[in-house]
């Protein structure tokens, strides 16, 4: 059976899994990235690992798809990616061809999960979508004519770091009010806190110190009515509704895909969201848009992004 | 010699020219728009009219091409356009395909100012770019990977609706602080009112009413170093800025192309856009987008982009 490996790199861990034409996982398995401060050395692990499981469950590879934070897939680099071991513009695709034999690409883990979407997920009917992920920070797979676009530098789909209030919130980028500080699990981390400061109490929140508290956390209290975790819930859903209404007067998609620990609140998240949008879109763009969870599970959806990018990529060559 | 037509309607005017396949203008005529209540009859004085010049000037009519507010690619309609005198919404290209007997095509004129630039202009290497047109409002037309985008609906590219500045002036879309309040040469007259209001003089501005004071009076008031106008280009400049930076961080494009009344003030708007947009673009994105004039002529950017949309797609049939 012919298949291909799906990788996500994160800076903890690095999945790997082998995935057939339909999206089965056969085998699956990982790495400590932290480990690995020579790319090299990873590199062959990786290799030896796919090639053992290939070996072991009579499969042939056929290309493999990795999704990494700033992998370029133009130039098959991770470009100076702040929370991975390895320093300055690494050639990922150029190193893993020599050591795994196999044609070979990479994207971001937001574009690998919009391919996913497209090849395994609910988005197989849909040519124009937007990939919203609401994880730790907020990324984007921007699709257009049912081609994800790289733009012309391989760095499009940064819709985390569109600015949502002006001067608002200090952003790790080095700017200030970019979506991902009000509408990723940390920004609403961030707002419980801001709400705190502003004299509003949580009898379910206002004991847990900063690091410890989780979006979970949050999600549980806003299920029980806390008044400050409703309220985190809503400033998100609302810099995220102003956001994809800007992005919809450029690409008009006809939805926008949902997923991480965020999208995961269902309804406390999802019906925010959609009131602001509708109100803030140009009148032509109303009541046509969308708003959908994404169809793949939580914990698969990286690897299978990155297995949908090889295949996808497979498929023309 | 085969040619097509290229027609841009206007609320006012219809222009009306035969185009060869490198972009010349064979011949030209035009129509009073808003003298024809009944769009058949208007739809058989266009065929008429292109047929004479065809038969005169000893040409072939190949495919037409229209460019029209709230013209729609998929539908072939022009649908609710507030300025023109046919109400409801017109199957333009049904009608004048019967009328004219060659395969008609219609896009809004932003959008066939896009594919102007792609096949006539000075975007013929460029894959990824947004045309932005500056005049009465703000339109733009969207390539990305070498096609114009039009969105699930037909109604993508509409930057001039961006919100720029939050809770700003109203629009005539019925919301606030769209960038074409600001960004437009209707916008950079309400700057120059709203600084009049402030107490800031102009001498060379102070005195003109309203509805006399055109772009090219703030223009020219700029030229000579007046106050108020130079702060007017500078607002227009630093919405465009803050939009442009935003349009970036979805498709990544390598160009903005600018055309229309404002782009012609030349140093006066780019300088400010170009200063705003560095300072708001996300670091990845720095230093690497252009920022360019239209490489065609003014007047002829409209039929030159509704005949590159017929070129364009008879290519393909």
């Amino acid at each position: 059976m012919d298949v291909v490996i799906g990788m996500d790199i994160g800076g903890t861990n690095s999945d790997l899994a082998i995935v057939n034409k339909t999206g089965e996982i056969i085998a699956r398995t990982h790495l400590d990235t932290a480990s690995y401060s020579e790319f090299e050395v990873y590199a062959s692990e990786v290799a030896d690992c796919a090639k053992k499981l290939a070996k072991e469950y009579k499969v042939e590879l056929k290309a493999f798809g990795i999704g990494a934070p700033n992998g370029n897939y133009y130039s098959g680099m991770i470009e100076l990616a702040p929370n991975l071991p390895w320093k300055g513009q690494i050639d990922v695709v150029g190193i893993m061809e020599e050591k795994i034999g196999v044609p070979t690409f990479i994207t971001n883990d937001a574009n690998a999960a919009a391919i996913g979407e497209m090849i395994f997920g609910i988005a197989g009917n849909l040519k124009n979508y937007v990939m919203i992920t609401l994880g730790t920070g907020v990324g984007s797979g921007v699709v257009v004519n049912g081609e994800l676009v790289y733009g012309h530098d391989g760095f499009a789909g940064e819709v985390g770091h569109i600015i949502s209030t002006e001067n608002g919130r200090v952003c790790g980028c080095g700017r200030k009010g970019c979506l991902e500080t009000y509408a990723s699990v940390t920004g609403l981390r961030k707002t419980v806190f801001e709400l705190h400061t502003n004299g509003k109490r949580s009898g379910l929140l206002s004991e847990v110190p900063f690091e410890k508290l989780t979006g979970k956390d949050i999600e549980q209290a806003a299920l029980k009515g806390d008044a400050v975790a409703l309220e985190a819930f809503e400033l998100a859903g609302k810099e995220l509704g102003k956001v994809l209404a800007t992005v919809a007067a450029v690409n008009s998609p006809e939805a926008f895909v949902l997923f991480g620990g965020l999208a995961n609140a269902g309804k406390l998240i999802f019906d925010p969201i959609r009131k602001h949008m509708e109100e803030q879109l140009l009148p032509i763009y109303r009541n046509k848009i969308q708003l959908l969870p994404s169809g793949m599970k939580g914990n698969e959806v990286a690897i299978l992004g990155a297995a949908a990018l090889a295949w996808n990529e497979f498929v023309r060559i």
